[in-house]
């Protein structure tokens, strides 16, 4: 279903705006990036949750992906999308979904760091008939999952895998290069990744287990990574939209932010130097992201509505339905006047969780002064 | 549509799980504290979102509610409630959908504060040929939006509402209330949203102007009101499922919590006593509304499948689609062994937060051995 609405100040308010132009800019930047280093990129699409946006992204429209819900599997090879990771680890209970997509055409590969997991992979495939392709996930900076890249664990799973199922490679992200500011610490963590990943490959090989996908990446990784050997993709999500949090570490500027939230004034308190909306938490997540990082945005940077930032305004407090707007604590500028019922723009500190909060996006096109398209959105498990 | 599931093990996960027993009994609870005092409870469906549990909140099933969203008020007007009221300031560009609601024989009010609102409201009647009644709305504890009691406002807009629409009267709500501890406390806000609404209702009449409708309340001064000396409505919303965030202020326990996140073991980090879910975020949601109260409860207290409270564990940590669970830190427990696939309930901080996540309830039914319902919620503006 591709709806349209003429312009955005016939939508009602909160919406979720997607600046396509900047979305296609950010796309292109990541696979000019990576695509003289011959390495895969595998978009994750835990994002987006879009079909039209998941058909710009993927290579073909139909290339790998990365997912992080089975929802999201269902409905991209469901699309026609051929090669899935499905980069949660695996529970029992899911493997049975897990066979249901693969027997339907798609490629779709479990990941897992433990025996018990890799003997459950193992049983659903006697039990129901197929070969399930596992990944074994690396921790590489003690950010969550994964098996340590010199555990010996690592040879236990991966002959379990290969003697019962098909043990497909390894895979690690650095989830601790959110946290580090600027390119030169995200080069040190792709290579953190990089090497922890080229390092367990090598051993499941030295072990004549074999390894044929050495698979890394986040969105700071993917866009700061200089060498690439022995790794095969990569992987990153939000760099399609981008937002305040990739920003405040120097992936992106704030004019690359493709996704935004318009909210219209409801009403002031002008004493105490507030702009009400109509963007509460409910639509602009609960997430701040940007809270630890040099620059606090609150619940994100208020624009105009034409997406023009207007530096000294944030907002600085949600409850479910209302949003407060005021002036930085360090500004030194007077509250603009803007009156009720003004469309605002809010850029969010965290594309994901903002835009899990609607279904559906309002898409600025890329062609000057055609209609804003209605591009759906879906969630769930 | 009510779809069943025989049971909580045969769900995937994460998935929302609600109490029916126990939100009946949260119902009763309140509806026996208001009903001797003879003020009108008007429940607010911010919270539950859903058709069926509307008709178990509302008198008769289609009594009077409170609704935070257009959407809200569509669908609830769709099955039958027939007095509603929208308590987020209007703003000019909603006033169509308004009149469009009141058209199909629901008595929507709206909700305003400021000499513009009340213009637009007007203007609006006039073009539309209908007349929309209007809430002043009245800041009593200086938490977002309202007219404090005294101000000459009340009067300027008052006038205007009521020679070019209709002036229904006050509300108020002291969303502070949610920040102290204890019945004493609440009952002192209760009588801080009384005291205001009861001054600015005299103020209106003084004024030769109508005040029919005196509304207040949130889910704990509603608990503790004693005094209701002219006011006319009580409203709350988040009762009927309870949260952590209300245990901690003392308005209920934590067995009365009805709501919970079913979720999956998926993997260990042993040595830092980590054991991971796959409820994340995208499942729990990011409200951290425990933080800043006496006892932190991270992401959610654990219980286990039957819903029984696992003491020493919470959820620390989360990313989108990751839970990691251990111990509090000021306990001397073990960490205990959750083997892979092993089903958690978690016990959500704040419930309209969480059940925001989920586009349906699965609800353990008040009838012993009966199947798990299914039953549909929704969300959007």
């Amino acid at each position: 279903m591709i709806a349209s609405a003429p312009c955005l100040t016939s939508l009602q308010t909160p919406a979720l705006i997607l600046d396509e132009r900047k979305m296609q800019r950010n796309i292109g930047r990541l696979a000019d990036h990576l695509s003289p280093k011959g390495v895969t990129l595998r978009p994750h699409l835990k994002t987006v949750k879009s079909t039209e946006i998941a058909r710009r992204l993927l290579t073909g429209g139909f290339g790998p992906a990365t997912v992080s819900t089975l929802a999201e599997a269902e409905v991209f090879a469901g699309m026609g999308v051929r090669d899935i990771t499905y980069a949660v680890g695996i529970t029992p209970q899911k493997l049975d979904r897990v066979a249901a997509i693969r027997a339907g055409g798609c490629d779709l590969t479990v990941i897992l760091d433990s025996v018990e997991q890799a003997s459950a992979v193992v049983e659903a495939c006697q039990r129901l008939g197929q070969t399930i392709p596992a990944l074994i996930e690396l921790d590489c900076d003690g950010h969550r999952s994964g098996v340590c890249a010199g555990d010996p664990v690592l040879i236990e799973i991966g002959n379990i895998l290969h003697k019962g199922a098909e043990l497909r490679g390894v895979l690690t992200h650095a989830g601790e290069s959110y946290e580090v500011y600027g390119k030169p610490a995200h080069t040190k963590f792709a290579e953190q990744e990089r090497s922890a990943a080229v390092r367990a490959a090598e051993m499941l090989r030295s072990a004549g287990l074999p390894c044929p996908v050495v698979s890394i990446g986040s969105t700071p990784t993917a866009h700061a990574i200089e060498n690439t050997e022995g790794i095969t993709e990569v992987r990153a999500g939000v760099y399609a939209f981008f937002d305040l949090v990739q920003a405040g570490i120097g992936v992106c500027d704030v004019d690359d932010i493709a996704l935004s939230v318009l909210t219209t004034v409801i009403g002031h308190q002008r004493e105490k130097g507030w702009i009400i909306t109509d963007a509460g938490w409910m639509a602009l997540s609960q997430d701040r992201g940007t809270a630890s990082q040099k620059v606090d945005q609150g619940y994100g940077v208020v624009c105009d509505q034409a997406g023009n930032v207007m530096t000294d305004l944030i907002v600085i407090k949600t409850n479910q339905e209302h949003g407060i707007i005021a002036c930085r604590t360090d500004s030194k500028a007077a509250l603009p006047d803007l009156p009720l019922g003004t469309l605002l723009r809010i850029l969010p500190n965290h594309a994901c969780a903002v835009a899990a909060q609607y279904s559906a996006y309002h898409v600025i096109p890329s062609e000057p002064a055609a209609p804003v398209k209605v591009w759906p959105r879906f969630g769930g498990w």
